[in-house]
This record gives C-alpha cells, structure tokens and sequence, in this order.
C-alpha cells in the first residue's frame, strides 16, 4: 500500500461561504471530504491541517511550521503534498526547496483560483493532478495546477489571467533571497 | 401553455466568485443559467434583469423601478417572481404591497442565503418552490423561502440563525410607515 | 413544527447505477440522502421505507401494503408524500383515492424520470415541489411532478414525451374499476 | 502550445441515462462537455469520435480502426489519451502496443465504472489523471485510472472490485497471443 502525505494550509481552495457576512474565509477545512469523491485504490492518504489560512497573511513562522512539518513526515519516504493559498504558495515552496537540498520523494504545492464546490471550482482537478503527481515525479519541489507541472523555481503566478506561468530559469524571488 | 415573470435584482442568490479579489460580488446574472436545470413542461418563464444588486445598497429608487417592472408586467395577468437579497426582500415587498392593492396573480419574492451553485446553495429549492408556488397561490405578496410561505407582512429576516421567521401579525416595519 | 411523512416505494427516483452489472436498479434508497440538501426549518420530515421496487414490478399486494402504511400516517394528521415509479404512480393514485374517501390533508404521489443525482435529474426538483405542495395544497390525493400539480384522476403519463399530461375529467383507468 | 488528442470510443464513461428504456446505454458522447469544466492552459486538445460503443461489442475491426487512427495522430508527435470500455480496454491497449513497437508519445487509455455526471463517477478523476499523465509519461501504452498508471501489459481488470490490478509481469492475455 503507497502512502501520500496532505499538508493542508488554507488558501482560497479551502474557503467557505459565510453566510453571516457574505464573504469567504478559511474557517474549516474541507480538503478530506473532497478527497473522498477519489477513487484511490492503493493509496492510504494521510491528511494533517498545519492552519488555515489565507496565503496572504502567512508569516515567516507560518512558513517555518511548514517546513518542520515536512521534514518530519520526510522521515517516512512517502510523498507529500502541500495545499496551499495560491498568492504565496511559489514563496513557500521556493522556502522549502532552499531548506531541502537532499529529497528522494517529490513535494507537490497546490491550490486553487475558486474554492472547492463552489461552480467553475479548479480545486478538485488539482487534487487529482497533485495526486497523480504523487506518484511519478521525480523528487523535487513542484507546483501542480491546471494540468501543469512547474519545478517551484520555474514559475510565476499571473494575477491578472488568474493563473500560473513558466519563469525564466535563473529568476530570483525575493523570499528566496531573504531565506 | 401557463406564463410567469421572474424579475431579477441580483442578492446572494446571483453572486459570483471573483477570483482577482477572492469576493464575491453582484457582476453578471445566473438565474436563467439555472433555470433551464428545472423541467417546467407548460410553463412559459420570462425573466427580466431589472438590477444586479446587493439588496443593501438598493435605494428608493430602486424599489420604484421594481414596483414599475411589476406593475407593467401584471397587466399580462400572469403570476410574477422577483429575485431579491434577503436583506431588504421584506422592505421591498411590503412596498410592493402597500402600492399594488388589488392584486389578482401572486407577487412570489424569493432570494437565497448562499449563491447558486455554491456548495450547500439553496438558491435552486428556493426558485423551485417560487416557480410551484406561482402556480397555486391566490393573489397577494409573498415571500416563498426554505419551503415556506409567508404572507409578505408575516415574515421577518432572523439574521444569526440564516433564515426566515414568522412575525406577530400587526407589527409594522419601517420601511412601511414610512411609505 | 410541522410535519410532514415521505413513503418510500423505489422506482426510477431511487434507482442507482450497478458498476457490475452496468444497469439501473432498485438497490438501495437515496431519498434520505437528498432530502439533507434541502433547507427545511421548522419542518420534521419522516421517511419510511415501504419497499424498492421498479414501479412496473409492483403487485396488488405492494398496493395494499401503501395504502395500509398511508392509512396508519393519516392518524397523525400530518401531509404524506409518496415516491413511486412514474410507470404505475398513476394507478396507486387513483387506487389510493378510492380507498380514502375523507382525506383531511395532502396525499402527494412524486417520482423522476431520471434518478436523483444523475446528471439532468428531475428527482430533486420534484422532491422539492412535493414538499412545498405538502404545506399548501387542500386535502386530496395528487401527483406533483415537474412544476405540475394534477388531481390523481386528471392525469396520465405521456410516455413518448417522458412526461405527465392533463388527462379529460371522467377519463377512468383500469385498475380503478377494478379496485 | 502543447497538443494532445483524445480519442473517443464510447464504454460506460460515455453512457447516457435513457428515459424511455431506463438502461443506461451509448447514444451520445459527453466527453467534450466534461472536458470543458477542466482549466487547461496552455494545452490545446483535441477530441475525435471514433466510435460509442459498450466495449464488450468491440470487433477486431473496431481495433483496426482505432489502430488506424492512433497512427494517423502519431504524426503529430503529441500524446493521444483513448477513452474506452473498461471491459476490454487492455485489449485494446495491448494490441496497439503491439502494433506500434516504436512509439515517440505515450499513449494513454482511460475509462470509467460510473458514466460521467452520474453520481460517485470516476470518469473525470480519469480524464483528469490522464490529461496530466500525457505531459509527464514517457513514451509507452499505458492505462491511467483511479490514481494508478499501469504499463498496458501489467493491467487486468478485477471485475468484483470494480478496479484494476497490477498483473504479474510476463502473463499474456489471449487477444495478445492471438493478434
């Protein structure tokens, strides 16, 4: 039985509708309850909810505790994905990737441009994908969205399209300066 | 073949997701979209987009324009919807009914409390019994929500618990005594 | 809190797709389960299971047994739903109408063409009509389907067309004379 | 702009509900509709009706034809997914195998258990899966369902279980030996 590890973060593919206020908002998860209209046969997948948050307030520490919770499940060699809010997720896989030198499974970040359930949702094709990803590529640091496949120092989000594009290689981000 | 009017103003029920500001926003309608989910053999739906608002930031103005659209289209003698935030629903139907006196077709407002297509939306239960209760209601103004039916001067909006309740008959809004 | 009873008979409403077989069948009830999506506050509905059966399949026995379960229900005093096969709903109708001559509330016969949670499935749609039907109609025995509410002797099924049509007043059926 | 061709077959991914039978069968395809709930940037894909057939109808000149027309695309250079039966869909993949010793793309077959939009379908977790596959898989005939990637001739179908099982490396299937 393969094992994947899912570290959840928040980010807008865990959003939910507040009634109260009209507004969406990290407020509980709900990566497992899509996970299960998978059918993964073979697969034992492990869910932990590190917090849940918009990627847009992710603090230095925030990024730390998700490093010290990917080194940890690390130690077991199975692969790990990490869902996370779309607007710093390539900082936050360039953090990993610079405190990760020596990886023998790959570590996917994924996320979403509309939350999970709600109509024209991306969330659950990027599970799958990262899923699937899961399981054949090589180790490394990755972000897989929208049918693509970026090494995390390859890319770029393009707010204004709503989606991610390749990077020069060689690009620099300033967290990854700082780290 | 049977005729009704679903007049849209947008509310909660018409909103989208955003994903430039992570919102969501009265942009572009979606009644109709949803409509054709409905099997409605016999029935001819005519929708009209008089607004797309949140029903907050509806004015006077707005409500004279409703009353307007209403009273050209009950000279058709056809039962007539109208799609409304459930904010001010309540306002803008006890509005329609204090200035429409001698009504011989329902007047139905409905709205819903999480947009359509949302995940646990009850926008689609509540245009379905809007669109039955068209059918069999005598004239007057209701609003039609949450398989209820409230006399539109019976109801009032219980905003900590996300729905509808009945109200004491007699008690007068404001928005009425103003009127 | 009112209340309201769902009498669950099978047919295509309740079918579900056999992944061995590849056919739709009668296997196990959905009713419960899409009742959950609505939004019902102030309603207790109770669902009970009768049998589960293609409508095409019952017998005279499967007839009696409802109008036994119907009989028992009407003490309470509370509106009574039936779901059934579109095939036969019709006759169960009149048979029940027949043998309750002094209804003092609602009795709805419901059903799909295509079961629920199949893509275009009217079963959610009608569920949700019957629910609203409950609240509001007069005493009497009726089938409420697609935005439709006929008397059960007023009605039957186009099958070409895949839906109900108003049938002449005094029109009888064959299984009524025999009843 | 990268390129991939989706091949369509029919099998149970394709299947319909049919209101006048109530069976489920192969009329129309959907693949096209379903595709287009996918984000896909960058890639531009391209679907071909070949046939809609339940694949346990499939004759050795429906395999010529898909034979036929998987070289055709070949040209192109771009990967080529093949929607099909999953009754027979490793027959299908083993005889393009061998009949296409030096392939330059992967080309991967995908099918369902349950048609698409019917509720619990696997049909778009296996589109995805397989869209994704075509960009990262090296050349080869593969199936890619339910997160699983099987080389073709490491495949079988465990018809209780409703999945597909590793297969001892070496075992042959008969259509193999035959062709």
């Amino acid at each position: 039985m393969q094992k994947v590890y899912v570290l959840c973060t928040g980010g807008t593919i865990e959003k939910v509708y507040l009634e109260s206020s009209g507004s969406v908002q990290n407020i509980h998860g709900k990566i497992d309850r899509y996970l299960q209209r998978l059918r993964l046969p073979g697969l034992r997948v492990q869910t932990l909810r590190l917090m849940n948050k918009d990627s847009l307030e992710m603090t230095d520490a925030d990024r730390y505790q998700i490093l010290r919770a990917v080194r940890k499940k690390l130690k077991k060699a199975a692969p790990i994905i990490v869902t996370h809010g779309t607007d710093t997720v390539v900082e936050t896989g360039l953090f990993l990737k610079r405190n990760l030198p020596h990886l023998q499974v790959p570590i996917i970040l994924t996320g979403a441009m509309t939350p999970l359930g709600f109509e024209q949702s991306d969330g659950l094709q990027n599970l799958t994908e990262s899923l699937l990803a899961a399981r054949i590529l090589q180790p490394g640091v990755y972000l897989v969205i929208h049918n693509q496949v970026f090494p995390i120092d390859r890319v770029r989000k393009d707010r204004e399209r709503a989606r991610f594009v390749w990077k020069r290689a060689g690009g620099r981000s300033q967290m990854q300066e700082a780290g």
